[in-house]
């Protein structure tokens, strides 16, 4: 059985749904962004090159995934339409964008979207300018103070957001307690590819907080708690948020690995030069023999790893079972996920939304 | 002059006012962290280093200023005693934590206070416990996150100190734009570091707004907004704030170089080891010789700088004029300071322990 089998009495949204809050979404960042560039140039010429940065960054046109679920969270729960809730729904672009820039700046990533990442980019400006120092520590402190201003832009947007005080606070509770998550579920990823233990239990622990919390399941309760919904609407979204994540997350696992380099905007086994201890590869760890596991540990997060080494490491997950394994949790996870969503007690517009964001956020690629 | 032999009307405060208010800005702090050290630890058992780091760093015993200006702008505008000022002042201490911890891992200190910088005491815990890949990565990725936790958490502080909504949004308007001028001023700080220029007109940019509205002037600003003060309060906190805080961070500058270890907590002619380019520094420059400036070129930010090297360094910043420039500088910036404390619309009360700590901060130490 897959995701897209599952007998549902969910009629498919209107695309146009999703497409239209992306835009608007974006309009709002833009507005935003303009605003506090213009903080920033008063401050002092010099910090043109930050404004460049970050709108690159921020206006790259990624999916608004977090958007997208804390926004239909508010119209699942009887929220109305209107630009208060998208502008509160926006602001996880920026917290987001704090978290790719430091996230890239520690896993060492060149790219992001087949553009420099933000330290690659600094780093570039000072070799260019032929200034003093390491480029690559002034690509570092920038990419640390871009992610920063990031971070406190993100809260300055969700609190500005124009809807009242009384409203603001419940969401604003659950906002708090998400970064919390988020932070805490990077340093447990980070401290995982340390210990490098590869298994399947713990590494289900950092995509919980890291990945299913963060990006579903509180972005949906940040939008019903902004309407005052009851405890079993949250409920509800954590019934279909938490399940989804995992499955979106392993989708992610096996993109990082088998996907193509059009699709992801990274060369191809870069997660597996990176050495990312995912569920994916701890399935594959579980599995394996004496002389594949062996495979693993040799080649598992090789910088110099090429294209043959790419392809021994795709055979193990391949020939372990994992791929499969994997794939069976994505399809189970998403079915899981989307019974939850025709029980729960939200609106039609929001379950059909829901519906399809769950399947396309997990179908295969490859 | 000296700001000593200011012929004043303010009647000295009562050390007690400050003694009191540090004792109750560490309560409030500990109890602030012990909610969220609890929420750390049911995420997951390896998050108590993380737990632990945290209240050595925040818990040390810091001189508090932040907190204090931002508690005697409230008082200094008739707000009252209580214990919501408290804890929204507090909460620029966790802003504070984020900066010190992500500028340590910017300027690679080894040290903050006496006690390991937070990566290096993430490295040091990687490195005991024989863990994969680089310690001074896992170092790097644990700073960057305790300080976006604390950035996090500082504004959750604020947000929550009981203070009604109505009070709240105009001192969170101030203590917003305070935080993007930190940033930016890091960034510029950065930049001049990078640069190398040395003038004095830039490094005198980055302490305005790094240090002078950092430290003094928006926390009072925001201490006073909250009480919904009118604007010629503020306009005369800032005319107190930003000498002040230019003869602080010059101050500052000068123990940096000539200071005692046992007071700085940093080895002797770290700043000179680090290659920090100060206002003290550009003085220096503008006044040095070929030979003197050959001196600085060579020697400032050598990391392997020994006691000989730190001695012509400093040698060279008394022969140029520039250590009793700046000490001129310094008390002219204090005088007017208590000047335009004396003219200022606030209470008495406030005055007197203001005038206190413009005092305490920038009187001579070596």
């Amino acid at each position: 059985v897959t995701a897209d089998s599952h007998p549902s009495r969910i009629s498919p949204a209107s695309p146009l749904d999703v497409e239209d809050l992306r835009a608007r979404v974006n309009s709002a960042l833009r507005t935003f962004l303009d605003g506090r560039s213009a903080s920033l140039e008063r401050i002092g010429e010099p910090l043109t090159p930050v404004v460049h940065a970050l709108r690159d960054f921020l206006l790259d046109g990624g999916k608004r995934l977090r958007p997208a679920f804390c926004y239909w969270g508010w119209r699942g729960s009887g929220g109305p339409a209107g630009e208060e809730i998208v502008t509160a729904a926006t602001s996880l672009e920026l917290l987001q964008a704090c978290a790719l820039i430091h996230d890239d700046l520690m896993d060492g990533s060149d790219t992001r979207r087949g553009l420099p990442s933000i330290h690659r980019r600094f780093a570039a400006l000072h070799r260019r300018s032929g200034w003093l120092g390491a480029p690559d520590g002034f690509g570092a402190a920038a990419a640390i103070l871009l992610g920063d201003l990031c971070l406190s832009w993100s809260d300055e947007m969700f609190a500005g957001c124009g809807l009242p005080p009384s409203r603001l606070g419940r969401g604003k509770a659950v906002f708090d307690v998400m970064r919390t998550e988020l932070m805490a579920g990077q340093y447990l990823d980070v401290l995982e590819q340390a210990v490098g233990g590869g298994s399947v239990e713990r590494s289900r622990r950092v995509i919980r907080f890291k990945s299913a919390k963060y990006t579903i399941e509180r972005p949906l309760h940040i939008g019903a708690a902004l309407t005052g919904a009851p405890d079993e609407v949250l409920a509800a979204f954590s019934a279909y948020g938490l399940p989804l994540g995992e499955a979106f997350q392993l989708r992610d696992d096996v993109l990082g690995v088998f996907g193509d380099p059009a699709e992801t905007g990274k060369p191809a086994g870069d997660d597996l030069r990176e050495g990312k201890r995912t569920v994916l590869v701890a399935m594959a760890l579980e599995r394996a023999g004496e002389h594949q596991a062996e495979v693993v540990r040799r080649l598992l997060g090789d910088p110099g790893l090429d294209a043959d080494g790419v392809d021994r490491l795709r055979q193990v997950i391949v020939e372990t079972g994992a791929l499969t394994e994997a794939e069976k949790m994505i399809d189970r996870r998403t079915e899981e996920s989307l019974a939850a969503l025709e029980a729960a007690p939200v609106t039609d517009p929001a379950r059909a939304v829901l519906a399809d964001l769950a399947r396309a956020a997990t179908a295969r690629r490859v």
